[in-house]
């Protein structure tokens, strides 16, 4: 019997935005490194957040097989994206390739273990151990399976999200985040509710970057995304007030 | 802070039950391989199934990158087990690493195929497609991550089923199942009672082995050991005889 022949799609902002919301998304992953001892691919799992740029980070233990792969050949690849119902193969995933250093810079440890807490609340419980440490990848490129039939290759610009000259947005996530969430529920729950998520209230916004933000509840993720990326840490708060606008008027 | 140091456990029948457990029930798996262009250790999704000695299968495309990659290098693993709820790290999974080869012998392919089809009744979509082929991979050891700090290293000998002398169970399995699945739904919905499953009924009896079977149910998967490894095709009727026995006693 023949087979439709399987070529690479071409890439479009479909498959990129499919991409993207899986990264922003996935809290966890299988994560691709070489043996230390005879150089076989090993698939072990990590918990994962994302920094505001979209690169996959995540926190390890150096009594782990992983850890000394990595410091031995930072050469390493995430898969992304969990099956649901029916046919594993059916559901979209991502593999991103890259190479993945230790996150040895105070600010950006700072920034990317505020962000990987928050997504990862039960973590604390050892991300201070003394043998735990954030690692990132940096993505060459990255495979797009959104099911059947439906391969991508994309360039690491296609997965990555730009933050040139955001750094005051980087800066005020903490605070941003803070204030939505401990005094504008109401506003969180109108996101929900334009997300169509359930349950409609509970959810918390986790992350934001340039392109839009992160809600989780529990187990759950979700991502929001701006109609265009925002240019400035200024642009923040009209775009949060205008979706919750937007989503009042819709549920009217 | 210090952190308790994690150690690998010593290896023994709970870890060989919860590791063999693992890769009977999996429907899928992330595969490491080499890229064939610059080695990286790229991870993507396949589904899985078991041979009756416990090795783990899976149908793949030579359409697709891992097609190649396990062509040109054998080397891979797959990362069984998924996470429930909470903290993903603290659910079980499995690394198996070893070299996978395609499956060419006959016997061997229809026996796999058809334990394959059973798990995965939707793939029979594609199975016949030209360009899929059945691949299995042979361990050399595992990693078996029980949660956190519960990390211990397998050898083959101890996530493999011997089924040395057992040639005719593998001959009968189709004829097995067939008939329990057709003629004594009333023992398999005993079994699912025994262990506990939900819904009651409504489970297939999908693969058998010398030390138990399998049961699936849509997404569902779910593993019965015996008290014993059985040692002769014969001893499977008395076994699952009993077995049903027990558990309408059980349950009265």
């Amino acid at each position: 019997m023949a087979s439709p022949k399987q070529t690479l799609r071409a890439v479009d902002d479909n498959a990129r935005r499919l991409a993207k919301t899986l990264l922003r998304t996935a809290r966890y992953a299988g994560l691709g490194h070489l043996d230390v001892d005879d150089g076989s691919p090993v698939v072990s799992r990590v918990n994962v957040a994302t920094c505001m740029d979209g690169r996959i980070g995540f926190l390890i233990s150096e009594l782990s097989p992983h850890f000394d792969a990595l410091v031995a050949d930072p050469r390493c690849s995430v898969l992304l994206g969990e099956p649901g119902k029916g046919d594993p193969i059916a559901h979209p995933r991502l593999t991103i390739i890259g190479r993945a250093h230790r996150i040895v810079e105070s600010v950006e440890q700072q920034r990317f273990a505020s962000r990987f807490l928050r997504k990862h609340p039960k973590s604390s419980l050892y991300a201070e151990f003394a043998d735990f440490a954030y690692w990132r990848l940096t993505p060459q490129r990255a495979l797009l399976n959104g099911g059947f039939g439906k391969a991508y290759e994309l360039t690491q610009r296609d997965i990555q999200t730009n933050v040139d000259g955001l750094d005051d947005l980087e800066g005020m996530e903490v605070g941003a985040i803070t204030h939505m969430n401990e005094d504008h529920r109401d506003a969180i729950d109108l996101y929900s509710a334009r997300l169509g998520l359930k349950p409609m209230s509970g959810w918390e916004l986790i992350s934001l970057d340039p392109e839009g933000f992160d809600l989780a509840q529990r187990d759950e993720t979700a991502r929001l995304w701006f109609d265009c990326p925002i240019k400035s840490a200024d642009e923040l708060r009209p775009v949060l007030i205008s979706i919750a606008r937007e989503a009042r008027l819709g549920n009217n």
